[in-house]
């Protein structure tokens, strides 16, 4: 399993991904589900992989080749906006489809989604997902946040903290949270946490983060919201018979 | 959907069932999910059902029908143990797939599950649930609850919270806050919420509760719960990058 989400706040995203692969439950993993897209000034593209680790890696690696200078096809460097970005990824993926699929197993279906947001120069940030299908949705007010793999168990705080307004420190302490309650529930999502903050206007990836086993804030932080959590769910009123 | 939920402790069980179920999500209806078998002073039987309602209502009609004194067949008054009474569900649940499913079309998979608990004289209290494969599982100190249908939202509350020692009353608010949660995520769970507190060795089934929409101590405890779980969040410390 996975677990990545993306929030689209005013001020900035957030996105994060877990660390955590296998090939059923006696073959785990550790691979980094973040790609990081930058040129400073210009644009910042994060991109969450979710599915298949072969499909994701070969969509990845082929977004990667066409950004070299002889490689004239569309591209994350000469995307005009978001979503033509969103275009370039899609494609990319069916590319890989096309290749691998005819070749796979009937039972092993060709899987990679991807959660994607950043900001081009002249548009506001945006944020994304591309479904199996290679269709892919936006994110607006309604719905700032986005997320893909075990997704229940890390919802319940997203729809009570995230609106457009929330603050990027309050988004970021929100999606640790949102790990925490899913890597508590799920085995087959795990650390390293892997998180990016980005700016509103900045155009920066400065804001990169890992969070390894024993993080000392990720450790407070679970410990807190834990004893907080027990201790509003004490004095809670019980019912009267 | 469904949501159903079953809470083993020392001093009892707690159960409880959502009322919603829905052929399509423009079909939905009310229908009580929750079963009381009781014969004061020797046994209470309480079933929850989850899964197609045309085989859940079958079954549990011919668990009512095999009581009548004439019918010979093992029934629930006749069990002398929980684990006979999962033995009658199990085969009641069998006779009711032989008789529909090979009319049913291809398409529309026999799917009945039931959580139930109870005590027989004799016995402690015990907690089981049946597959749609009619075998059963029953819960246990390091399992000490189940759940049925919509499990994810609720259950990192109940992991929580729940332990065997935890108390009546305790446990009791837990499997609301649950559904709490899960009614705010999943719109195909609703109230009203039939709820059900067995104390051990009373052999009685008085403490019984429906929870409407709008009901005063549900409402308050919805609130409190996420007043108190927001101002946790708020008080959680911030990440410096």
């Amino acid at each position: 399993m996975t677990y990545c989400v993306g929030v689209l706040v005013k001020k900035g995203i957030v996105l994060a991904s877990d660390s955590r692969t296998n090939a059923g439950v006696d073959n785990f993993a550790k691979f980094c589900k973040m790609t990081v897209f930058e040129r400073p000034g210009d644009r910042v593209i994060v991109l969450l992989s979710s599915g298949g680790l072969a499909a994701t890696q070969a969509i990845v690696s082929v977004l990667k080749q066409q950004l070299k200078p002889d490689d004239g096809s569309p591209n994350l460097w000469s995307a005009r906006t978001m979503f033509d970005v969103a275009r370039v990824i899609s494609d990319a993926t069916r590319q890989v489809e096309r290749r691998d699929a005819a070749h796979a197993e009937a039972s092993h279906v060709f899987n990679a989604s991807f959660i994607f947001g950043g900001q081009i120069k002249g548009e506001r940030p945006r944020l994304f997902r591309t479904y199996a299908e290679t269709n892919f949705i936006e994110a607006e007010p309604g719905t700032p946040f986005l997320q893909t793999g075990e997704t229940k168990y890390g919802k319940p705080i997203l729809d009570r903290v995230i609106t457009q307004d929330t603050n990027l420190p309050d988004a970021t302490k929100c999606v640790l949270v949102s790990f925490d309650s899913t890597m508590r529930s799920n085995l087959s999502v795990g650390m390293p946490i892997d998180l990016f903050c980005y700016e509103t206007d900045s155009f920066s990836a400065r804001c990169q983060r890992r969070f390894d086993d024993g993080d000392p804030y990720f450790a407070t932080l679970s410990k807190e919201w834990s004893e907080g959590v027990r201790s509003v769910f004490t004095r809670l009123p019980a019912l009267t018979w």
